[in-house]
């Protein structure tokens, strides 16, 4: 008992700082994959700066980084819930509703690049579009600094990590990228199947990665990530059919033959990120590998098959990141307010 | 350096629980108040159900207790943000506009009754009000049931904790209000200064206190939560101009003579928790001691005053509780699905 608590607690320390310790506990004689497969185990975060995740982290939850005061980066990437909404596509200011599915924050660190058609190069590039998107945050960069500069708190704390008399959002895009890099989830079960832990995974699940691979999934969802890595048309043998506008890839690089390509998501996690695609119209992990069965490799599983693949893919859930809830900083009584309901 | 991550670690494994350690620090040599004031220290929470609180916390922050699948207790009362959502008032499903103040969840257990008009007897009865009404998460209580009936891992833990085979609401709003009771925010500076600590205030908080008492504040401002505990009348010696239709206590005893009676609100962490009043008019901490020092006792604070007596009400702010945040269960592919932009 006494044990537990102790580990829990060490855990919970490590939490704080946004580090993960998870992953030792599966290297037991394995410190690398034991197996030569398309997936890698995902490693633990490294090469982190403490100060910039805090602050990162603070910033991640702060809602007047909105207009309203009430929407924050977790209002959409939600760390109780895989780093997603559940949500078709998200709720905006004045509850717009978004033009895409948000996907999970979880391992974004190891995506290609960011948002569904690639526009942000990494995440210190991303964190900056929501909060001045009129369909979402709907405040501005410019904005946001007069918040941030008028919080005492925040005001050492960004001075403290960045050693500069003013903030800027270049400081606030970077430190919440940093936190985000500690948003990785190893230890999944899966993993632990790959570093050496034979009954990690039962029959069932072996069987549906067997059918994974052998159908052609690995072609796209490889790596660490399981996805992450490439752009690939959505409907490759028969069309998508969906009353979702979104063109992908084409409306960054302007090539026709860019429609329809989108970044491939991740699947760590993906019992947890449900509603899937770009649209979010599959409901379910059953539909959503159905679907891609048929329109990506013209196959059509059996329920049998699909049920083995669903199995295998609720392996790949990892250890949630620990998130101690930051306590935000006050605002001054010099500090804009918000404005949910005006102008 | 080792003792301060232990520390931090065992403070963190005892936030898991929801459990605050923090009042030991203070109590070193005073277990008990040593100034006889009419504000007393807070306890730590005690007669703890754990498994309740778990649970609680799980349900606390999960918004498929929301039509919209989007809205959580936490929306409201964000417990990074002194319990509080810093709005004038909330924003609710479809971003309706709240009709009053959303007053902190910390320390409401030590509240007479919930609610600005006390309509609900404890927390308990108030859970289930913002779930079912309308202009909040627009949800009802059979849904909610519905929902949490298809999640096997809720189904497992309720059965854990109550031992019964089917969830019903009052398992609900038991588990959400017993975690409730753990959000209580010891050790404040002015708490260490009342335990013994003479050093914990400087000389013009105390001063400040001296005023906050000598102008007759704590008529209505006392005891543990520095009030909490009695319904008052808004605008006693001049009325208080407001377009907020709220009616107050009346509203629940259908008297006369009640309205415009509201519950004393707490005065702690009163510096996180603005803006102030049932209509969130007072942005801050000294127009609201500015407009009460006038209409409730008829005196007009010097700027010296006022200064002296905010300094004071700062030293009010506690340890805030340490949320390790839950990951919640997922939904099956039984379970009916958010609805935020539908009918």
């Amino acid at each position: 008992m006494k044990k537990q608590i102790l580990l829990a607690s060490l855990a919970s320390a490590l939490a704080l700082t946004g580090i993960s310790l998870h992953a030792t506990s599966t290297t037991e004689g394995a410190v690398s994959p034991i197996r030569d497969e398309p997936i890698l185990p995902i490693k633990p975060a490294a090469n982190i700066n403490l100060g910039m995740v805090e602050l990162g982290k603070k910033l991640f939850f702060d809602p007047r980084l909105s207009k309203s005061g009430f929407i924050s980066c977790n209002s959409c990437h939600n760390l109780s819930m895989g780093g997603s909404d559940n949500l078709p596509t998200s709720i905006g200011d004045r509850w717009q509703q978004g033009p895409i599915n948000s996907p999970t924050v979880l391992n974004s660190s190891l995506n290609i690049a960011q948002f569904w058609d690639g526009r942000a190069a990494d995440l210190k590039e991303q964190a900056g579009g929501p909060i001045a998107n009129p369909m979402e945050m709907a405040f501005s960069h410019t904005l946001t600094i007069e918040v941030l500069e008028t919080i005492p708190a925040y005001v050492r704390e960004f001075r403290q990590v960045f050693g500069k008399n003013k903030i800027d959002i270049d400081q606030v895009t970077a430190a919440i990228a940093e936190f985000e890099k500690t948003l990785v989830t190893p230890n999944s079960r899966f993993d632990q199947w790959l570093l050496g832990k034979e009954d990690a995974i039962t029959q069932e699940e072996k069987e549906g990665y067997a059918l994974f691979k052998d159908s052609g999934c690995t072609a796209c969802h490889y790596g660490e990530a399981v996805g992450g890595t490439s752009f690939q048309k959505m409907g490759l043998i028969e069309p998508y059919k969906t009353d979702n506008p979104a063109e992908g890839r084409s409306a960054v690089t302007g090539k026709d033959a860019d429609r329809f390509n989108f970044k491939v998501p991740t699947l760590r996690n993906v019992e947890l990120t449900y509603p899937y695609f770009h649209d979010g119209a599959a409901k379910t992990l059953a539909e959503a590998n159905d679907i891609m069965g048929r329109l990506q490799l013209g196959k059509k599983f059996t329920p049998e098959e699909n049920a083995k693949i669903v199995a295998f893919l609720k392996t790949l859930t990892g250890d949630q990141p620990m998130i101690l809830m930051p306590i935000l900083p006050p605002s001054s009584d010099k500090t804009p307010r918000p404005n949910p309901f005006g102008k």
